[in-house]
């Protein structure tokens, strides 16, 4: 019966995709953002008056954020090797994905992104490109690109960009799931730097989510990891030999330390916490594994399409709180709470660059936002349509970035948030008052 | 008196630019185009529902076209290194250029562009980098690259592209050249056929109208080219010799079959038309130059910001018509009259390429919609305002690639111009209705 449903709640969303993505032609376009008061006026947008704005850039670079829409733009790169959960289909059948993401980008974070899908699958020139791209943009959200090459990608990236480059994949998904991990701990009266978590699942995500977990007051030694072939630890030389997986080795280095051998049920075994982004399930988290917890066991099931486990059957095992990836359970860890508003705070304050630590900032932020609406098994992380998600999260990173010298720009905790605020209605307002005028046809097939 | 009053128009759009382009920080963003009816949506727009479209695309890659924008998206792209005539400027001070292209594209022709500023200046990098960017776009508008190496890289991406490739300042600039040549022969009872042309300049814009007036009529044996060096024939073994010059080579060799030596004087006496697009005058050409042509001397003097000849001077000497490229004097050679329109009928017949043929079917639909409302010695060719040119423009274009065959849709003569029309009136419409409720705010500084 429940999976009837399940698949039932699956199917209506696809099938509304299969039509009303081509009754749209897709999600998005380019915007006119400045007045159009008479064919005069494209004297002053092109030639002759334009010529102005670019001299005054090359004299003074830093200006483009003043003249162009640059420090507002970021480019969606991806070359389409691991779209969801559907793998490599390539980039032309990732867009839909990537003009959702643009879509979500503007709705929820005033962010003018754009979709750019590659036609390579080489990393080096992946890379070499993204580089290229940069003049226009003024930041890169990588996305869906395959592991282990998105490693190797960001981290090159992120030394040699001269704008920030967030992979959502890692960072943004690493940064919601802490946000979550903080409530929770929170709910069950624990504290980060006691808890024993299991990480079930080494991929791009959930190294990402080791790591920062780690940087908010986690223990590494109370952790013990388990990729496809078993436990993490020293004894891992197939993981020592594998020059793409350098962050990987170095959770081999710190975490389970007393060199655990075995797989998932050996990590959850006494742990207060298990972090699950393995592959889709059920049946993949057992509930007898469950039952081996510590006391008030919290379970992150967060693999798409399908937890590793349904939620009722980890309650039914002992688990006190439950979150997934889902939108139709409780304590949807969703990477559309992080991003528009991280991105939003790095360009508002225009950052080099995103670190760790506006990373956990803006899980801080959102774990507060949570906790001023009150903390319940059935409510530790906020939902996409909270208004104060966005700009307080924007907040948190601006004054970060600010603290850690890496802002161009200095604002004050009331202006940031002002501006997010303002920047985020005009941009929902638009797409509303473009419906309501029939500007935006209605569904009507 | 005059030039003063020249120097005035002009310094008042850029004194607007400068004061315009910091208040809206540039000129255009991410526009939503579909519905969002509630939060809910985004399990259409994105996941779970989205994954449908992806999988489709996958399965059938032309539905990438009816699931994405991609039909509709053209990317502007650029190296900076020849920005109007400010020379290289580089990528970020090229961007407020191409965001106007950006910005004239949607709001001229409806189509989605979106401006691309690489950070090389190497031509090879360029072509590669243009064509790993294929999959997101549904063409691709260079823009603003220093020739030679500009030639060369039409070239090599017309070949090597599966999507339109369109480098405005060489194609547009030939078609609303051509239109207006069209008009001018007629208004003084001449034929293409006959007529004698210099050609004063031959850079990427004007060695491209030469070959597209031959392709409209002009015998190429009537004309005779000069660049810099003096006027073009076989005897010019520098141009022989240089191997980024095969097109004006090809000049070379059918052109100026007597091969006559000299410079811009020896060029026009006894010509017909002189069309100059050389270097910003006055002073370029000279009265008596025009005083040494055929009766009825028709004058392009299209330089700019200053024309080779001031019109009320060429006037004077004896021209009968006068053209340039300043929207402040009469028959305005205006770009802005092409690529919107050119895109929208290429981009709604979904060509795999912009033929020459397609070129003279706009110039002669350009020329066909300023005839229908009456032909003078100030009236050769419409103006942007005319709501008929970009439609007529797109028909021509589309109808012309279905007989080439070089068209993946098929659509008849009122298909076009009807999708034309509202595609372009909704994108007029939208900006006008965002600026009448203040979500674009109102200039008021």
């Amino acid at each position: 019966m429940k999976k009837y449903f399940l698949k039932k709640m699956a199917e209506k969303p696809s099938e509304d995709a299969m039509k009303m993505h081509p009754f749209y032609r897709g999600k998005i376009e380019t915007g006119i953002k400045c007045p159009i008061r008479d064919f005069e006026d494209f004297a002053i947008w092109y030639t002759p008056g334009v010529a102005k704005p670019c001299i005054d850039i090359f004299d003074n670079p830093d200006r483009v954020y003043s003249h162009t829409n640059k420090g507002n733009s970021v480019a969606v790169i991806t070359d389409g090797s691991r779209v969801l959960g559907l793998g490599d289909i390539g980039p032309e059948a990732s867009l839909p994905v990537m003009e959702g993401k643009a879509l979500l980008y503007k709705y929820l974070g005033g962010v003018d992104a754009w979709p750019i899908a590659l036609d390579t699958k080489d990393p080096d020139e992946f890379v070499k490109t993204v580089l290229l791209l940069q003049p226009a943009f003024g930041g890169i959200n990588l996305e869906d690109i395959a592991q282990p090459k998105c490693f190797k990608i960001l981290e090159e990236l992120r030394v040699k960009a001269r704008i920030p480059v967030w992979h959502d994949d890692q960072q943004g998904t690493a940064t919601v799931t802490v946000a979550a991990l903080i409530n929770a701990v929170k709910v069950v009266n624990k504290s980060l730097e006691n808890i024993r978590v299991a990480f079930i699942g080494a991929g791009a995500a959930n190294v990402r989510i080791a790591h920062l977990s780690f940087k908010a007051g986690v223990d590494p030694a109370k952790t013990i990891m388990c990729d496809i072939d078993g436990t993490l630890g020293t004894f891992r030389d197939d993981i020592e030999r594998d020059p793409w997986c350098a962050d990987k080795w170095r959770l081999c280095n710190i975490t389970n330390p007393r060199s655990i051998l075995g797989g998932i049920p050996e990590a959850m075994t006494g742990a207060d916490v298990v972090i699950a982004l393995a592959k889709s399930g059920p049946g993949v988290i057992l509930p007898e594994w469950i039952a081996s917890m510590a006391d008030s066991p919290i379970v992150f099931a967060c693999a798409n399409p399908v937890p590793e486990i349904f939620p009722w059957d980890a309650i039914e095992a002992g688990a006190r709180i439950v979150a997934t990836g889902r939108s139709d359970f409780v304590n949807q860890v969703n990477n559309s709470l992080g991003f528009p508003g991280i991105f939003r705070g790095t360009l508002d304050v225009r950052a080099r660059t995103i670190t760790d630590e506006m990373c956990i900032e803006a899980a801080m932020a959102l774990a507060k936002v949570a906790e001023g609406k009150g903390l319940s098994e059935d409510y530790i992380i906020p939902k996409m349509d909270d208004p104060d998600v966005f700009p307080e999260v924007a907040t948190a990173v601006g004054l970060k970035a600010i603290e850690q010298n890496i802002a161009g720009i200095k604002l004050s905790r009331a202006e940031l948030i002002d501006k997010a605020k303002a920047v985020i209605s005009n941009s929902r307002e638009k797409v509303h008052l473009l419906m309501e005028k029939g500007l935006i046809a209605p569904f009507d097939i």
